[in-house]
């Protein structure tokens, strides 16, 4: 097995590192990511600027190549050009510091990692761990995408589907188990923090709090925060039937 | 009736100034846009930098706040900041330079805009024009989303769902009519231009062809070539649920 491993914290962050030593294991591993953090950066692409693509090293063991793009942009460059010769068999994306459940998804530079891939008829999956220390302990989330890669074929998972998963950072034998989960429903409440700089000019930081909406047990935000590693199937076929079936009616 | 109105071209694009003298004919609008050209970067988040907010001004009747930030940055900012004592009825981020069709709505500045506004309660839209040129004829598309906005209240838009409105390039006597469509299904086939610098340095250039993939006369993509005005009611409820439900019983 032919395994793309990419992320949006920059090809140099933990995240990624201990994900590729733990796919080793099962497959040969191929590293495409971006050269700096990229989070929150959506599936943004890279289309008035051109993209470089430079080689990257790691106390002589870990190798890869670094993109000055974002995710979805390594996905397509690894596709096209760089790895073109080489038939992959898997995206994981990952682990990403930080959840990517709900509506995070939507913002998430780590999920479009892997939408890009499944957008370009490859099997694809996103990883990401409940906390923002760079210090972290990755032991739980590195075995957990090992394992749900390694069993990812005989799941059968559609094609226009890819599998998101998220795992809270716990010992390992605090972890009730793995859920299968649905996209949790909440909303970000902004706050807007204004400063003023030395020139007495303003400027605005983002601080928000995230607000659950539906408190069910199978929602993949809910789920994490009681200790269970979350496997959501997501799919983007964002044509809202009904609504469209009604307004046929209407024009 | 307040509008937002905000673009991912930037507040000084051809786009949004026909947008707002459209809008301003049926309701008070209020303009947040990006300062600059921001396309293709999806439902990206400004978070590791401060935001910066600038009044625009153009031809003494064009009045708006320039942020150095995203499409979706935009619409937070302005409802929990800039805009904060104004009860904002409806959102439309527009009117693009190029269709957001097909796959194209995953990379769009422009619709996640109108995504934003509905994630933060509003109701929501987004309108694109079939051309990129930047002295293109904006009579039709924005004559267009004043009929669509001037109508969104009496469709009874469900809360998770926005409006995508694609108008093609023609002349309006050419204009087959508004047709309700599905979010079409297609690809993109990557070819990255690798160059050299003067110093023999290798950098690569997006170039993509779109390959439509279903052929059914009511996708969006499919309709705009026909010559009609396609809407597309979207949300983003991104569980697979019938994967979900099979997964179940493999975990």
């Amino acid at each position: 097995m032919n395994i793309l491993v990419t992320n949006d914290d920059g090809i140099d962050s933990p995240g990624i590192y201990a994900l590729v030593h733990a796919l080793r294991e099962i497959a040969t591993v191929y590293v495409v990511a971006p050269d700096r953090q990229q989070s929150a950066v959506g599936h943004a692409l890279t289309v008035s600027t051109p993209l470089r693509a430079t080689p990257f090293k790691r106390d002589n063991e870990f190798f890869g190549t670094a993109v000055d793009g974002t995710p979805a942009d390594c996905v397509k460059l690894a596709f096209s050009s760089l790895l073109q010769d080489v038939k992959i068999d898997l995206v994981v994306s990952g682990i990403n510091h930080g959840y990517n459940t709900a509506i995070n998804v939507l913002y998430s530079g780590t999920v479009s990692a892997a939408t890009e891939g499944m957008l370009l008829g490859v099997p694809s999956m996103a990883v990401s761990l409940g906390t923002f220390s760079w210090d972290a302990d990755m032991k739980v989330a590195a075995k957990t995408a090992q394992y749900v890669a390694s069993r990812y074929f005989e799941l059968e998972i559609p094609k226009d589907t890819i599998l998101n998963v998220n795992v809270p950072h716990l010992p390992e034998e605090q972890i009730k188990g793995i859920k299968i989960t649905q996209q949790g429903h909440g909303e970000w409440i902004d706050k807007y923090e204004q400063r003023f700089d030395p020139q007495g000019k303003p400027y605005y930081w983002i601080r928000g709090v995230y607000n659950n909406l539906d408190g069910i047990s199978y929602s993949d935000d809910v789920a994490v925060e009681q200790g269970y590693i979350a496997v959501t199937p997501i799919t983007f076929k964002l044509t809202d039937v009904e609504t469209m079936n009604k307004l046929k009616n209407l024009f």
